[in-house]
């Protein structure tokens, strides 16, 4: 069954009744012109958006609709996640070419379905609509938090430690392992594709960190550690000293630059799409922070670096030598930057 | 200067300090992972996307780029202004396509923030991506309105009178001149366009019904007349029906229609993007939704049917007779059904 015969009307009836995901608060969900949400005084509400375009973000050839849906949620909840707050409610919007399988849009569905409910949020309703040739998926999801528990990028200050909750490098070297850049030995190729077609938006770890107070700054990893980390040092006027022993990498990523003949420190450091959460606290805070992951049974979180007064970020190297960094991240603009999808496709046009 | 050269983060450099529009609970707008907005009780919260597609929606040739930003914010202010709320953050999603002129995209930008401003919305950041053929542009808008005096679907009861605030198919005739389907005599053509690429949405109206509690049920019309009505006796498990004499037709349609040769009715029912307002009201309220309106010196409202028991809408022709209706609205997804700019766009493909 194609799009074109079930038309937007149908589509939406044949996904309602599994999209009916009951959260506390939200008065109207799908069906109406809004959705609708009750406000609790004491809260601020939070609102992300994310765009992922086919050929751009995603190749329909490279991940299954299931995860691509799944994935589309997650990036935006992370953005949640990384001011501290708890998703709500989810707004999806998809132009689709005409000649797309109903049955795969209702895979992208379930995912995003999925992992909504499994975090707890209401699905919002959304727009439906036709494309000429390209799959776009744009998410908006609103949240909140506690008023005077938001952690913005702009809190961090000199002598503030940088953490990071996790292993970094692992999501692009999966891109790297799909656009067939990187060949993986013998079964290491699918542990790197999950980390990038399966990220975990860090929820519950991005609350408590804001709900201990302990921390000045977060940022999730999206564009990529040197790239995120420059946004925090923009926006609170500092810089920043990064330890290249210190930062976070997988086994397997040291295992595949082995192999594979690359250095995983850049691939970590520049690469995006990590979602880890990257955050600064005060050094007072530092012994506070570190029993808060224990008391909550996380992996303890990674010390990288420390803020400075800036500006710029230096990056101490192993043999002790001090390096200025010209930050780079993604700019999905430039044919010369671009470190992913589009790299392939533009080219041939 | 072309998207290439400049990239995501120059392009939110350049237009960073002209969105910062201050409004009044908004903590933070464009710069962090979310924007914030402070929560008062009493109030929900309301949500509302829509995506617009170039070919699809939209043709770069036949709506300047400004008009384009504000309608794509207008529509989106309408879903607001159809629930009686009050639109306070807009989020804007852009994929553009590499080689487009960073200029075209700040006029984009200046439209959206031009009706923002206007109508007193903070832009609350957004996402900037590439795209490999095609703009699309999604809108998210958050508003708020009285926990109490919030306008739904579903309330309409047989009994109700149906009113619609405005003239009804000027949007489609000018869509159909913009693709030639329609020849206007000299002069005519602007009046039509401009009701297609300057939609007005009517917030304080919408706001004035939900508030005065006197309207049972509200929608915006922007998939045709008959469609939203359908929508809103689906909704409210009732029927309609319809006095073709009253459907309120501007002096230039009717005009158009006899150089043109079409039926003016035809248009006004069933070609959507009008967004005006529809809504119902109970026998009872019927003087006083008057009164409101003119209190508010707003052009009075046309009584244009009555809501009974249903299902389906039924249309009361000028010589008595009664006519069973079936709903047609856009499916963007059926080429035999497309009434839009897709219909020749794709048939090339």
């Amino acid at each position: 069954l194609k799009f074109s015969e079930i038309g937007e009307f149908g589509f939406i009836d044949s996904i309602k009744g599994q999209c009916d995901i009951p959260v506390k608060g939200v008065i109207k969900g799908i069906g109406d012109d809004c959705s609708v949400l009750s406000s609790r005084s004491g809260r601020v509400l939070l609102f992300t958006t994310d765009m992922l375009v086919q050929d751009i973000h995603f190749m329909i050839s490279k991940i299954p609709f299931y995860q691509l849906g799944r994935k589309a949620v997650a990036v935006n909840m992370s953005d949640i996640a990384a001011m501290g707050g708890r998703p709500l409610v989810c707004l999806i919007s998809l132009a689709i070419p005409v000649e797309t399988e109903v049955e795969a849009i209702q895979e992208l569905y379930r995912g995003m379905r999925d992992i909504c409910e499994k975090h707890g949020l209401a699905i919002g309703g959304g727009d439906t609509v036709a494309s000429p040739d390209k799959l776009v998926i744009n998410i908006s999801v609103i949240g909140d938090a506690r008023k005077n528990k938001v952690l913005y990028r702009s809190g961090a200050s000199p002598g503030d430690k940088i953490y990071v909750t996790g292993y970094v490098g692992d999501s692009i070297a999966g891109l790297k392992i799909l656009t067939n850049e990187i060949t993986p030995p013998e079964g290491m190729g699918s542990y790197f594709i999950k980390a990038h077609n399966e990220p975990i938006p860090l929820v519950e770890t991005g609350r408590n960190i804001a709900a201990s107070g302990l921390a000045s700054a977060m940022i999730d990893l999206s564009d990529g550690l040197l790239s995120d980390l420059r946004h925090i040092c923009e926006e609170s006027r500092v810089g920043a000293l990064v330890f290249a022993e210190k930062i976070p990498l997988s086994p397997e990523l040291k295992l595949l630059a082995g192999s594979a003949v690359f250095n995983p420190l850049d691939l970590a450091l520049t690469g995006g799409e990590d979602y880890q959460l990257l955050f600064t606290v005060p050094a007072e805070n530092e012994q506070g922070i570190e029993k808060l992951f224990k008391e909550h049974d996380l992996t303890p979180p990674h010390h990288i670096g420390k803020i400075g007064q800036g500006p710029g970020i230096r990056m101490k190297k192993a043999d002790g030598s001090i390096e200025e960094l010209q930050p780079k991240g993604f700019n999905h603009f430039n044919r010369n930057q671009r470190q992913d999808y589009e790299q392939g496709v533009l080219d041939s046009h």
